[in-house]
């Protein structure tokens, strides 16, 4: 069974998107006007669910690659998405059937209905990280043993770069650099999929969730529910998912530097009135909560920066000096928390000498 | 008519092709190594003359893509050649008929050899630039309009990148990238033509010019010839082509860096006893020579330094405090003078202020 995402859908899609975006994979305002401009010219997009999906039906992940600052200031371009599937298609030497969202975090979590509209495609209810991580193998396929091989990377110059190797990490690294090369920022078409390897490997069911998360949103907008209680009975279909306030505050600092193809940094937040601090520590998507210093949330679960006032999740890239924030901290889904999935999405993936805190256990 | 060439014709070739390379294209030692190696294993490699070629053949474009000093520091690899041939024969759909060097200056000169022996392939006598340059479009085929796409690189490590673009320099730029992710080096086949391209595009005979000279320097070590007298009889077949004695004297500096996958930086002599000074600058290849300040030789012209005693070429990554040399400035070949190729590998193309000043008019 599916569904279809039309025109109306998207404001809601696009709120989900951004709270599992762990403040990672872009702001989605930008791909929010462009998806509800083509659902309403060219009609509705058809979500498949995994369970329905063929066998041996190819389904292929899609998504900007790059800096989230840099997706905020170049204007959306069609063309690199209709080339990175073309050049999949050609490479592969068969249609594609289906697209899927690499991850569902943030503007990346449109792109797949983007690409699925342009293409006349639909889109799989499912996809690769259930938030947004900034390396494109920190996904569950991987995890899986599965192939990102071949990645086409494309560009609005129209470009055309098809990266294969025997090793995910070096895809990454090469597609990073083509990125980077173009100014940190092309989209990619990656980890072809079967319909076994999407039910076997993926998170399921995310377009999904997004949606009941940003409809919850706008739910606790509108003052009818408890943000916490709202947040947890929209995950709950996914199975019992933590999900705790970390902090609530105002920004009072934002360091970072665009570096490699990222965007890192720190943010710090105090309480109001004063006397509590939250650091947050990021690499395009935010990876430790630190409340008075001590670490209450890290990667792979989500830590989401939401609006005190409109529960709007805020990007790494749009956190502003004296913004009314709460911190959020969700449990990520079971199959990026398992301990293969640890070692490639843990914080020792990203460099930093901690274990995993989890969000169950912790939290304010 | 084509010729063969056997182990035994290799000294030759590399100390021709060094002298070509204007202090780039790698040291051809290593490579010298490698190809006698494959020539005596596996037999000799046919040249082909470029009037042979079919017009409908294809024939591809290979050589390393990077920085000279890490040619130098890497051990040769077998598998990149056979990849990026490969690569290119699955994207285009039909088999590759011959290779080519893209540059006959340095290594890269001896690379089409060894992927012929590798692939057991013929290589054409001509290649595209009648010497070496750093960048990949700086090519008489860019120069004449035809495309670089597709260009694949490939590794070491078995990754295979196909980059398509419909501007060269981007594909440069591209191919770049994923060199410098590397380690400033890959293996690239590039540039596909056909037989009518090749004649109408590419610096015809340089293979032969190459042997010529090679076989002329060692007439010399063995001091039975005038240097400058001996180069210019192995130009003579190729057309009138003024070869100058730049400089002699002892190198008294040598500053550079490896950065953007390119060796930058400046080497400076000294005269014997000491008055008179030449600067050489170099991007991979010597762009420029100054004799007391003034601009003796620029680019596209060949501007070579060689040993004082055995007249080998020495390559800007061989270049060392007290060496004795002597600089010699060589014409260009004439596809790679024309006005239209001057904007591509004139002084102004490596952002230099500077105009072409012709060996053929200075020097001392």
């Amino acid at each position: 069974m599916g569904t279809t995402l039309t025109a109306g859908d998207v404001a809601d899609l696009a709120a989900g998107c951004a709270l599992l975006g762990s403040g990672g994979g872009g702001d989605p305002h930008a791909f929010r006007l462009v998806l509800e401009g083509l659902l309403a010219e060219r009609g509705p997009v058809r979500v498949v669910d995994p369970d329905d999906l063929p066998a041996d039906a190819l389904a292929v992940n899609v998504g900007f690659l790059g800096a989230p600052v840099v997706m905020t200031e170049k204007l959306f371009c069609e063309e690199p998405v209709v080339l990175a599937v073309e050049g999949m298609r050609r490479r592969l030497g068969r249609p594609v059937d289906a697209v899927m969202a690499a991850e569902i975090g943030g503007a990346n979590g449109l792109s797949a209905a983007i690409a699925g509209s342009l293409l006349g495609l639909p889109v799989v209810d499912a996809d690769g990280m259930g938030r947004a991580f900034p390396m494109s193998d920190q996904v569950s396929y991987s995890i899986h043993g599965r192939s990102a091989s071949p990645t086409v990377a494309s560009t609005e110059h129209g470009d055309v770069v098809c990266v294969e190797s025997p090793d995910n990490r070096r895809v990454e690294d090469l597609v990073r650099a083509v990125s980077t090369a173009n100014g940190a920022q092309c989209f990619t078409a990656d980890y072809p999929l079967s319909g076994d390897d999407v039910r076997e490997c993926a998170v399921l069911g995310s377009v999904s969730l997004a949606r009941r998360l940003g409809a919850a949103l706008a739910d606790c907008r509108r003052g009818r529910r408890d943000p916490l209680d709202a947040l947890a009975a929209a995950f709950a279909p996914q199975g019992p998912t933590a999900v705790r306030a970390l902090f609530a505050g105002k920004v009072v600092d934002r360091r970072h530097a665009t570096e490699g193809g990222f965007d890192r940094g720190t943010v710090t937040l105090a309480s109001v009135p004063a006397g509590r601090t939250m650091t947050l520590d990021f690499q395009n998507e935010f990876l430790v909560a630190r409340a008075d210093g001590q670490v209450v949330a890290t990667t792979p679960d989500i830590i989401s920066v939401v609006d005190a006032e409109t529960f709007s999740a805020i990007g790494s890239e749009g956190i502003r000096y004296g913004q009314r924030v709460r911190v959020v901290g969700i449990e990520a889904p079971a199959r990026m928390r398992t301990p293969r999935a640890l070692e490639v999405v843990g914080p020792g993936a990203f460099g930093l000498d901690l274990d995993y805190v989890p969000v169950r256990d912790g939290g304010s």
